[in-house]
């Protein structure tokens, strides 16, 4: 069994929704990547907190495997970001984001951490993306996250990242954003041009879509009725994805489809509570019963004499 | 084999896309759901148009075995529609909307037709739909679409006509707005307390969920890479979906499924062209062709050895 790198924030994140608010709860990319990939493979963080980082708060993490010691205290105050989600639960505005020491985060791998073979850089600077795969000797598969801030003004070095991924987990508006087509498929076409072979489009509540050379794959989003908080998701599927493809090491198209899967269900327990709340403690029956319900809901037989008449 | 009942409208569709634009182009929603019902079974329409109509527009449809003993022509000028499709070829604006004859459609049924098993009401007022389904004999399986100015404006004979009907299209916002709720599933758990047991929430480029019972079926969107008129893509849908039902004569969650999958992919070719230039002459298997990429996009096989894991 492989293990799975991650690299990207640990955060203090305060959220107002319109049924209930928290503060600071502990966040960060980095955090629920490793909350989800760690039900599949033990999981490799760097990340930087500051002084006031309550360690305890991720002790869970050390029990379920997750390596900390790429995780370094700087002084000063841990990132924290504030938002707010509308009644719709999709669109969300940011009250304040203060980096603190996540300003100067300039990721060194641990020795141990350079024989990597999965590798997830999370949503950090292309530049910094850039040089953590530097550090890693012989990666099998390495995927990243961008955002439209790096899109509009970092191109160069976004472009200089992508050459050197094999995955790309990205939103449609980012895919138009960054390939200039308003077509996804032509989009997508155009990003894997620039490198990557496997994207992974996510579009939240209407699910997500795969494309990997020239295959297509679509998993819908679990039907969750109590959606709480939707902050974290998109980093708790690529937990699920990078973990369950590190656990099998398989890079074919068969298994990306149930990589894919498998991130999509991690993906709905994360935004039924707030924080890492519903990821500290999973049963894997759990967890394959959202699977299992996933394949029903796009399950259907073709119509034996509809295609016998052509 | 049971033949299919549209009522709905014919129309003539001004349209600017930001690739082409085309003037007075045959359109309507009973003129799309027959022709895409007209590749599964006979269909029987009924709709008004005015004595400016080119009925050699759409004796394509009655060599695809549509009937249009109930395509009435009244004196005045027939509806006429025009859009404007904005980049992004999901937001429209409407630059006019003449109903012209179909302000006083009242739809009556020609006799042959009232002993319809399948029964689709198009978009037209809910006090309509209501009396077509008075006119029909027995139904099996009676479908209605609605919009947005039905639900603010006549919500008391919609909930009359969502009472005596099994099947709702329906897109995702007019789900919040007809229900209340945020949450499409919560949402659509309400709707079906109000009649129709089965609802197909479309949701354009991002695919279509049926909910029936308490099961759930999504169907993703074809990749179309040459999009070039969206409108009719609802329509179609549903003629598709209709049409397939009506063949099989089946009403169960399997062959349910089936029907969304038709659904999909005819709504595929209809959105590669202005009006029904690709609905005239499909053949079954660039039909099934879909199909089965539609099939081949959700497939993927469960892991043995996480399954076994519990």
């Amino acid at each position: 069994m492989s293990s799975v790198l991650v690299v990207g924030s640990v955060a203090y994140d305060s959220i107002e929704t319109p049924q209930a608010n928290v503060e600071e709860a502990l966040g960060g990319s980095a955090t629920f990547f490793a909350a989800a990939a760690s039900y599949f493979v033990p999981v490799n963080l760097v990340a930087v907190v500051g002084d006031d980082f309550r360690h305890n708060e991720i002790a869970f993490l050390n029990q379920r495997q997750v390596d900390l010691e790429g995780l370094r205290t700087e002084p000063g105050k841990t990132f924290r970001w504030k938002g707010r989600y509308l009644q719709n639960m999709n669109d969300r505005e940011t009250i304040y984001t203060h980096l603190n020491v996540f300003a100067t985060f300039n990721p060194l791998l641990p020795d141990k951490y350079r024989n990597s073979s999965f590798v997830f850089l999370a949503n950090i600077s292309p530049e910094l993306q850039y040089n953590v795969v530097q550090q890693v000797y012989r990666p099998k598969f390495v995927a990243m996250d961008t955002m439209n801030f790096w899109i509009s003004g970092s191109m160069d070095a976004l472009l200089r990242t992508l050459a050197v991924v094999d995955g790309l987990l990205i939103n449609d508006s980012e895919v138009k954003q960054l390939s200039g087509e308003e077509n996804l498929f032509t989009g997508a076409r155009k990003i894997q041009a620039m490198g990557p072979k496997t994207l992974i489009i996510k579009k939240g509540e209407h699910g997500a879509l795969m494309v990997h050379g020239d295959e297509h794959f679509y998993c819908p989003a679990f039907p969750v009725t109590s959606l709480l908080d939707p902050t974290g998701a998109g980093d708790t599927f690529a937990g699920g994805f990078m973990g369950y493809l590190a656990r099998t090491d398989l890079i074919t198209m068969e298994n990306l489809r149930r990589a894919v899967v498998f991130g999509s269900a991690l993906a709905s327990f994360c935004v039924e509570d707030f924080s890492v709340g519903r990821l500290m403690n999973l049963s894997r029956e759990e967890i394959h019963n959202r699977v299992l319900v996933l394949r029903k809901m796009t399950d259907f037989a073709i119509d034996p004499d509809w295609a016998l008449v052509t």
